[in-house]
């Protein structure tokens, strides 16, 4: 089944703010095999928000209304979707009773106001709210449902759970989801849909969704079945043939990010890394150490930003330095040599290179990286060229230093 | 004017992901007097995608569409709007030819996928994209607008800034606009605010918004008028009256991050900075090196995580940190003084705390950060408790250290 979401307020149209219950609001109903096929944020108008509301009903049989509930002539969700059925707003006596309960338990006046949260649109049910004033309202529809939920999250999320859920439930074709989550490294997000491609796009279901962050790619699937064994059984199905195809690009199963495959790869043999970083300037091992327990296997390390720190705090030999650059292959390499010595740490990665935008060795373009590695047998460094932008080399020569010292690992 | 926004990608119709590009462009098109009437999210479906677009253009005149512009087959964006309009998809070899260029500087081969994004929507401008290989579309139609936008936030930003806001400008009907942008550190979001509400309530024009963020609040002053100077009193007027009650609090009046401003007022004095860090790991070397020219003032540090690090890389006592523990007054202070010594930095700044979620102290509570710093004629520390989650407590302290430097610099 598909369901759209709408948000209601002029607030959430403002730099400022964002919807963020329609997140939670997906996971639930994700849960349940309902897909979200549209989400909308509209202002305080009511005929703005009739209108939408009215669309949204000919495209999914499940329309969930966020906000709009609260007692003040900006609330318009009750009017709105009055107008967009065609329906009358009929008073409740009960609700108000409710409402007027509510203030007297907390020991204030009710405003007003507070009358029109007593409405419900005509065939309405409402939904209680131990958290608030605004009840919800659920409408079964010839064809649909619409829901009125409140905006505060502390209202909508146990409304929802407790009320919603069960009513959805009942009312839904039985249908189990099962996911598969693969997270790929050392591979651009076009190369990778080029070679899986022809391995998912036969598969109307799963669904598969590829993401793509600095030098990170995601694959998730998604698997519906009549069945958790038919879910499960697609989900595998795919997922096997996608891990065959791509083998040892795949550094995690379990949504793990690399930092910590890493980190627990290390740890259960016993070693520890080290870095010595120049352009990234400490951001490999803010990386290394994002996971809780990196102490375990982190030793610490080297920012030497300028040519002088990598003599000075490396203890590199200054002739070298001069004669081959500080990016070059020698440095990274004397680099990582280094970080290993002066920590004692089993492996030390160096990171030196152009981030841009100016280059501080003429004529070599921003975005040359040389990475090294240093491990008890042997350093070595790499060249790579990545894509401009500052914070992006930056950000793609620490995922791939990380994948560099990933693979040293599975190797040996 | 009113604008629409259009998020396209079926990952920001997941529990995983959210659109965050419009709250960037909903900030600059509020800045050009354009008002947001509607934000929709649709997946990467092209009949979907075609009736959004075509009924958002029935409701407002211009409309922004952000996303779908890749070069896969889920990336219809181009086919959706060419459909909404009833128009074709025409080849562009110019387009191709610089996709083909971008490829080659990077030493890559071209997949025969990218050809998909050198399609322009027949009529459409294209908007250069030095960040990626899709190119924006502008499309001038009868009585509206619209714009394609890569969904990359390092494409879109720069694309929007330098492209379309001066075909916006051109286009739009003449509203002066003056704003404000006032930094603050040292202070929370609701402190800040019962100190300025007073002062900002009594205005509708300018209209204030505060923003924050880990140890961060902008402010935020948009004034408009019927002329140039009619904006710019109003923004001054209320802007002067804020500043005067914040005093120094305010770091930065033109939007510049603190990060930045420390490094002006440090090279502008011919002195260096150097840092050791233990909890944060790197993050504040990372963070003074986000900006361009850096090695200007930034000399490097040490990533001390562990205790014996402590000792081995900077020299600590060990009897000294065995006797106040590794997070301690006396230790960040020795941090700091070392960093100073082993670099010759002007200014030595160090880290030492407990990010949590564990804690290496028994009983210390996860959030306890002391922050040291060695100047030229003294060195001490201050402890600090922020808000706990690993990553916050590590960017707070990070934020903070700046502060920290930022106020002895003005001091001095």
């Amino acid at each position: 089944m598909n369901a759209e979401i709408i948000a209601v307020g002029s607030e959430l149209l403002t730099p400022a703010r964002i919807d963020t219950n329609s997140l939670w609001l997906t996971a639930k109903l994700n849960g349940l095999g309902v897909e979200v096929i549209r989400k909308t944020v509209v202002g305080d108008e009511r005929n703005l928000l009739a209108e939408a509301a009215a669309a949204a009903l000919n495209r999914a049989p499940l329309l969930l209304i966020t906000g709009g509930l609260g007692p003040t002539e900006d609330d318009v969700t009750r009017e709105a979707v009055a107008q967009a059925l065609k329906r009358r707003l009929l008073f409740s006596e009960e609700i108000l009773k409710g409402i007027e309960e509510r203030f007297r338990r907390l020991g204030r006046k009710m405003a007003p106001n507070n009358r029109r949260q007593a409405f419900l649109v005509e065939g309405a049910m409402p939904l209680p709210n131990p958290h608030g004033t605004a009840p919800g309202q659920w409408l079964d529809l010839p064809g649909g449902m619409i829901v009125l939920l409140p905006g505060p999250p502390r209202e909508l999320e146990p409304m929802f759970e407790n009320h919603c859920l069960p009513l959805l439930r009942e009312r839904l074709p039985q249908a189990f989801i099962r996911t598969r989550f693969f997270r790929v490294a050392g591979m651009g997000e076009s190369d990778l849909d080029n070679r899986i491609a022809p391995i998912y796009k036969p598969y109307g279901n799963p669904v598969t969704t590829i993401l793509a962050a600095e030098g990170d790619v995601q694959i998730h699937l998604r698997a519906r079945g009549a069945t958790e064994q038919e879910a499960e059984a697609l989900a595998e199905e795919l997922g096997a043939k996608i891990l065959a195809e791509l083998g040892d690009s795949v550094y995690s199963t379990d949504g793990t990010p690399l930092e910590a495959v890493v980190g627990r790869a290390v740890l259960a043999r016993g070693e520890t890394v080290a870095v010595a970083e120049s352009c990234t300037a400490g951001l490999l091992a803010a990386r290394l150490t994002e996971a809780p327990g990196a102490s375990g296997w982190f030793a610490g390390g080297f920012v030497v930003y300028g040519e002088t720190m990598k003599t000075k705090l490396l203890g590199l030999d200054e002739a070298l330095v001069k004669q081959h650059g500080v990016v070059s292959e020698a440095v990274a390499v004397a680099m990582a040599e280094s970080a290993r010595d002066r920590t004692g740490a089993t492996y030390a990665l160096s990171i030196t290179g152009e981030a841009g935008p100016e280059v501080s060795t003429p004529g070599m373009e921003p975005g040359t990286v040389w990475i090294g590695l240093a491990a008890p047998s042997e350093a070595s460094a790499r060249l790579y060229r990545f894509p401009t932008g500052r914070e992006r080399v930056r950000r793609y020569a620490v995922q791939t230093a990380l994948h560099l010292l990933w693979r040293k690992l599975k190797a040996s």
